[in-house]
């Protein structure tokens, strides 16, 4: 008999978000699955990992699902390390992130946990998958994002990943039956234009709330905006090798 | 008469670290410095932003230089987001970020805040630069580093940055005259193996530190790693759209 799939699953929402339990139960449909998860929201974390302070680890039980967990107080990235390192008996074959509430498209790869938590998988040699669904709700409507994140992970177990890069999965906030497929597509040259809203505290003392408006500039129809506003799920495949190769020659006068 | 640049400058390893102000000191030299930085230590917090707490930005004096200063208790990124919106009185002609307490040189531009404050000023549209010396301590001898940071720094000013990209720089540790010049690279395909330091604390509660070795698998003689190693100052330009075009066609069976 053939040996299940290992899968690794985490999140920057925290252990116990819809969106994290959502993936557990459809990734139990595909392999034996462990999941080691922040205890507490980490979203905007980036690629951030704990150099200087203390790591936990504790085995904990969420839903009476097949999964084994375990919830950390640290980062996405953290997360992935500590379950490969000390929680798995062997590597695992498949990093799933997600799912995620609120888009990860465009920019926002940048600035992910999420996607950070699989770009780590991916350094380690591990196919890896981030999910995000575009709605940041607690209490959005999963059964799309379920379907589409089975599917996918399905296809990568069978057919490998290639080198070098793992995949952002962003999945519009409709209905399975209004969404018309998958488009594989390039990162939308799209950016967030930051206002700060500044306050004033009890104490007299001037706060800020970062915010901001997301514009995208990118009328191209092969980018991930252009498929998730045509009712597409958008697959990017993005690597973690980031030279810009073709400016280099166009530097070396920086040699001289 | 025309105007002087105008710089912001930021770090990670907090306002006061010897390597900003050796910075600063360099950069007052090339146009009108405006610092905002980290009050704390932020090492290893890669692209994170504070979405879920307060921001404050305090105006602070910390040496008798020309430049004026802020210290914010927010990230790196944060630092350029609020610098940009919140304290220059015009977009800024540099970004520069640095001079880190250590290497970012290949995969470590993933985890670094000081390279993610630069990709930040990238997106932003201004030229933008991460400068880190191969050495950790509080109190490294910044005085090659200096050098070069001028140097390059004053390059860019002159002549531009190619669109989409930023400067990951990296100087060895050794004295100005035993560093043989510059070289543009690529990131070499190197990687962190983490162990994690395991302990127990007073109360019987295991805890853990993240630990572990570098190790560079990438033998070409074009890598940031293999310029460091004979003793030249390496240059990555760092996209950050991290489309892996190259795998776009090959991915698109997941459409089916």
């Amino acid at each position: 008999m053939k040996e299940q799939p290992l899968i690794l699953v985490t999140n920057d929402d925290g252990i116990t978000a819809p969106g994290i339990r959502a993936l557990i139960e459809v990734m139990n449909e595909l392999g034996d699955v462990v999941v080691v998860a922040p205890d507490s929201p980490q979203s905007g974390m980036g690629h951030a990992v704990t150099i200087n302070s203390t790591l936990y680890l504790d085995l904990i039980q969420i839903d009476d699902g097949p999964q084994v967990e375990y919830k950390s107080n640290g980062t996405p990235v953290d997360c992935v390390k500590l379950g490969i390192s000390e929680v798995l008996y062997r590597k695992p074959d498949l990093v799933v992130s997600g799912i995620n509430h609120g888009s990860n498209s465009s920019i926002n790869v940048i600035y992910s946990g999420t996607m950070s938590a699989a770009v780590e998988g991916g350094i380690e040699g591990i196919s890896s998958i981030g999910f995000s669904l575009l709605d940041y709700k607690w209490d959005a409507d999963f059964s799309a994002a379920k379907y589409f994140a089975k599917q996918i992970a399905g296809n990568i177990l069978n057919n490998g990943m290639p080198k070098g890069v793992v995949l952002n999965v962003n999945i519009p906030a409709l209905p399975l039956n209004e969404i018309k497929g998958i488009k594989v597509a390039r990162q939308a040259n799209a950016k967030w234009n930051e206002t700060f809203d500044r306050r004033e505290n009890p104490h007299g003392r001037k706060y800020y709330w970062l915010s901001g408006e997301f514009v995208n500039n990118d009328k191209g129809e092969d980018t991930d905006e252009f498929a998730l506003a045509n009712a597409y799920v958008s697959v990017v495949p993005i690597q973690y090798d980031m030279t810009a190769y073709a400016v280099i020659d166009q530097l070396k006068n920086l040699e001289k």
